[in-house]
């Protein structure tokens, strides 16, 4: 028996938004993988082992499916959103780069509903013009860069995402963030504050740069700041297509 | 009878990444509108009246959509991909804000599998640090701002997304976009071709930027960009999680 591995996006919650393709490779596993609420959302049935671990755990969680793989089991690493933006599809090929005994592992990336764009789809269409996603925490890279990008996405006049915008271990540095995009954006800049989009809790919230505070984001908010030209429409936010 | 739009996102060609929420509206739907191509992807029905258009009337579209849910219509616009991403539902809200009687209209956007993530899947996770998505098409807004973001990008050292890099009337202008990559990046950064991603024509190539050619895309291409730390193992391509 010939085994492989799946990293599979569930999208941000809403079980109507899984794709047909995520849905077909968790009906065919033996094995599902992940941190503890996404492998909750796999319903249990019997032939499947579910295996969940906790948080910050992605290169052990990684090896242990190429393992499993190895041994012949069919494994679906799931992550929310989608598994190439900040998730688990990163993490099992750096897995697969330091244990090259694993190269030949037959592995397919199933996209899903990535967190931004569910955010912005509840909110109108602040993606609508060119954009960046920037993950907020400096787990793995210095804070420095991302103080960095932050000014030089501001300067491109992008619409931007945040991701992991603010937590308990780093409270300080969302308000950091939101200063340095109000220096270089200034205080009239449409932002809007995603909470558990497409969860019974979802909390849509747009306020200007000026307007915002640190305490209007946490770790199940995705932020999304608008560019020069965002703009409100009736309940609606939205990026114009064109820019001059 | 109350009427409603939903703008929705068909993914990037292949149905099994049709999501069931999309699915349902089409079911709903007394009327399709879109781009011709898009609207050859929903099976035709009794009740269901298509609306296929040309190009670059987005517009027009979106305000025939307003007028025939004003009339009671169940209207679903189709984009290909995600309908937030240089799609319809920019053009919608436009649309609102230029017609101010239907601002009461029921609008949903409906999101989808957007290019860049199911070519990043198809390659990879070259998408898996902070990003950008550029429009490359300068239709809607002067080529000046695109030299300036691509320049932007590259210094924040964003792995990058291009949508529409290249077509017969500006055939110049993704050479001009590689030599500011090669100027900002060096030669030895990836890049990766995916053409027609999730079609059967579909086609991958990564070559270094010294080594890409203008005539490396087209307009069913989207290109990847690689970051400073983007890398291959096997036949993939992705982005490490950390950086420093």
């Amino acid at each position: 028996m010939s085994g492989w591995i799946a990293v599979a996006g569930l999208g941000p919650g809403d079980d109507r938004m899984v794709t047909p393709q995520v849905r077909d490779a968790l009906d065919q596993a033996t094995d599902v993988i992940g941190h503890i609420p996404y492998v909750a959302r796999v319903a249990p049935r019997e032939g499947l082992t579910l295996h969940p671990t906790d948080n910050r755990v992605e290169l052990d969680r990684a090896l242990h499916a190429l393992q499993l793989a190895a041994a012949g089991a069919r494994v679906v690493i799931v992550s929310s959103g989608d598994p190439g933006v900040f998730a688990m599809a990163s993490a099992l090929f750096e897995a697969v780069e330091a244990h090259p005994e694993y190269i030949e592992t037959e592995i397919s990336v199933l996209p899903g509903i990535t967190a931004m764009l569910a955010a912005a789809a509840a909110a109108g269409a602040p993606l609508g013009h060119d954009f960046c996603a920037i993950n907020l925490s400096d787990n793995l890279k210095p804070w420095e860069m991302v103080e960095r990008r932050l000014r030089l996405a501001a300067q491109a006049d992008f619409a931007m995402a945040f991701y992991n915008p603010r937590s308990k271990s780093r409270p300080h540095q969302f308000g950091r963030t939101l200063e340095i995009l109000r220096e270089e954006q200034g205080p009239d800049v449409l932002i809007t504050f995603a909470r558990a989009v497409r969860t019974p809790e979802q909390d849509l919230t747009t306020v200007t740069l000026g307007e915002a505070t640190p305490e209007m984001a946490d770790m199940r908010t995705v932020v999304l700041v608008g560019n020069s030209a965002t703009r409100r429409v009736g309940r609606y936010v939205y990026a114009p297509r064109s820019a001059s």
